[in-house]
């Protein structure tokens, strides 16, 4: 299959599928056709695979098949927090621990399969983690670009996979262009967080929500946001199923940011049509470093996909992130990282506005583990210490009370 | 359904479902009939509940819906270390990061169906957390019993579930058979390893297995080994298997051992019909601490699985554990636990001394992940600075060597 790019904006449609961005600016995605996708004509493969028809290559090999397939359940004990009836779709099971994978599976692979190019990408988070390990699944070289200052933790993280760590010195968060221009030069395949293989990838998230919920449909789906790469993939997924038939009202996709750098909301709550980057001043430190993007490439798109589908974008402090944490773990049994915990809090808040009724059913997608960033032994736990003579007399009051 | 629990030694038989172990002093395992049982007739269900004809419950909600339903991968690029055709079965995508969610999903589910009391577990690792996580997606209560020096970083993993978390001063090793009657006296069901239902959990990792690689099957699966009860349970699967019809021969098993703790391997080295405990002054310290129990309750079903299905016991050090757990990463891109990267090492063991073909598909198993251990920021990683100015001729250097 050789499918073209296309501007979700201008419609403009592209046959170089390197391309990344329209002549318009927007981001491009993949044209594929999905009239007559059968979304349970899943034919033998498992995860990704079962998606072929909907993808832009059929042949997955190494990790790429173990991306995706993500449980999805019905999670009760958290309706009481969110106000609605809640559903998670826990993206933390994938194998390098995030959503990443679902990209990585598709756009690595294609760019591994069409030439002997290393692929590259600038992250010193999941990105780079997926990315490094999708490429070492297939014996290949991959180039990760991480900010100098990079926390040793996160290194030990990207650099278990053994990719090429390069610590750039200087403006890492203008490396964009730059990038895109050197995979054009060198010969190495950047994928960025808005590479069109990625959204391809992230909307079979979206297939397997609709696949697992079904005949019952969700009401709205709450995603953290930062780049806007997979709330892009989430909107395009929705738009394969309303072509193919399988969706009549798409749900309303809610976007939820950390309260420390949240270009999207600040364009949502000020009807603009376009996301512009925070000056450095107005960015903050937070523990939702995964969302802590200041000038997200696909911003506008993820902002046209909430408009598209009647949804809302909202920000969270830390400390809301650090209740919806605890919550997630102590009600629903998942640990997620800090920005996975957002889109709690941010449904939290909707309710509480009456954007969300509580007999809706709401997907919450945790988009990656906290186990990465757990285990330090910093946090304070509370125990009891009882000697073994008396552990029979100590449960028996514990248990009574 | 009421099933009935049985032996597996004497075949003795119990209607008490709550007993753990025969009179004859082996663990007990559900006595589920699967004649006509069919590996491919997977109704609704997803995960687990797709083999509910093979299962002591039948229904299962919350975190329990989330577990199994693992990816299978072929991954070629770690032929060349084990010596044969390797399959990655990685365990560490169920929501804790374990095999334990299929045990706990049905033993904390019946648990908790069957009575209001809460659930228990001795543990300070994977099962504690699994336990507890399982318990909280249901709003039931939970209680951990830990050694008193547990290290804070695994107090930390295990108390964001917030169960009741019991410091135990004194002989931690023997609290097996006191909380045993424990379970029998007070409002708490303990739930350890060798619990009937954790072991029904397990089989279901054999049955994916199968599933996956059909109309392939695997000549032997590898697994890492302690309590004896995952083993155990892979057992019971290819027994259900053989019975079904769906095995003809079954695979070979070769369980894992640390050679800091290696109690099974000691008796089949020896040609021991049972497991015993080792003395403390021949058990050492280990990095692969999930691995490391000197008095396996399950040891001596584990040993007669290796010799009924044609196996082998070995044991690994910590250091070819350090460069197993690398290769799993830098081969096949999965983040694995030291104790997880053991079958790697013991299969390249294996195949050096003949016991396994060159061209024999061996299934590795990795039980869970190495996230929950990573990220601290302690092991080196190579790197190279270079200024943005200086970005395009570094890489070129970098890609044309």
């Amino acid at each position: 299959m050789t499918p073209s790019t296309v501007c979700y904006r201008c419609d403009r449609t592209y046959r170089d599928t390197d391309r990344v961005r329209c002549d318009c600016g927007e981001p491009l995605w993949f044209d594929i056709d999905s009239h007559g996708f059968d979304l349970n004509d899943r034919g033998d493969g498992r995860g990704l695979s079962h998606y072929a028809g909907a993808l832009p290559l059929s042949e997955l090999e190494g990790l790429a098949t173990a991306a995706g397939n993500t449980p999805l359940i019905r999670s009760q004990p958290l309706d009481e927090v969110a106000g609605c009836r809640v559903f998670v779709k826990d993206e933390g099971g994938n194998p390098t621990g995030s959503y990443k994978d679902r990209g990585s599976a598709i756009a690595v692979s294609r760019a591994l399969d069409r030439s002997d190019n290393a692929v590259g990408t600038v992250s010193y988070g999941n990105m780079a983690m997926s990315t490094a390990a999708h490429a070492a699944s297939r014996g290949r070289e991959c180039v990760v670009l991480v900010p100098d200052d990079i926390p040793p933790g996160r290194l030990e993280l990207i650099g278990q996979y053994d990719p090429t760590i390069l610590r750039v010195e200087g403006d890492y968060g203008g490396l964009y262009d730059e990038v895109l221009e050197l995979s054009r030069e060198l010969p190495v395949s950047f994928l960025l967080s808005d590479a069109p293989g990625r959204i391809s990838g992230y909307k079979t998230a979206l297939f397997e929500i609709y696949e697992a919920m079904t005949p019952a449909t969700p009401d709205a789906i709450a995603l953290p946001a930062s780049s806007g790469g997979f709330a892009s993939g989430i909107w395009r997924g929705i738009l394969d199923l309303q072509t193919a038939g399988v969706i009549d009202d798409p749900p309303r996709l809610y976007l939820v940011q950390t309260a420390a750098s949240d270009p999207i909301t600040r364009a949502f709550e000020a009807d603009r049509d376009a996301v512009s980057a925070l000056p450095p001043e107005d960015v903050g430190e937070t523990i939702a470093h995964s969302i802590g993007n200041p000038d997200p490439p696909s911003g506008t798109r993820a902002l046209t996909a909430v408009r598209e589908t009647g949804g809302a974008v909202c920000s969270v402090t830390d400390d809301e992130i650090r209740t919806a944490k605890r919550q997630f773990a102590r009600r629903s049994g998942f640990c997620v990282e800090p920005a996975s915990a957002a889109p709690l809090a941010g449904v939290a808040q909707l309710t509480e506005r009456g954007a969300i009724d509580r007999d809706e059913s709401v997907v919450l997608v945790p988009t990656g583990t906290g186990f990465k960033e757990m285990g330090t032994g910093t946090e304070a736990v509370r125990t009891e210490t009882v000697a073994r003579s008396g552990l029979s007399s100590q449960l028996e009051s514990r248990l009574s009370t």
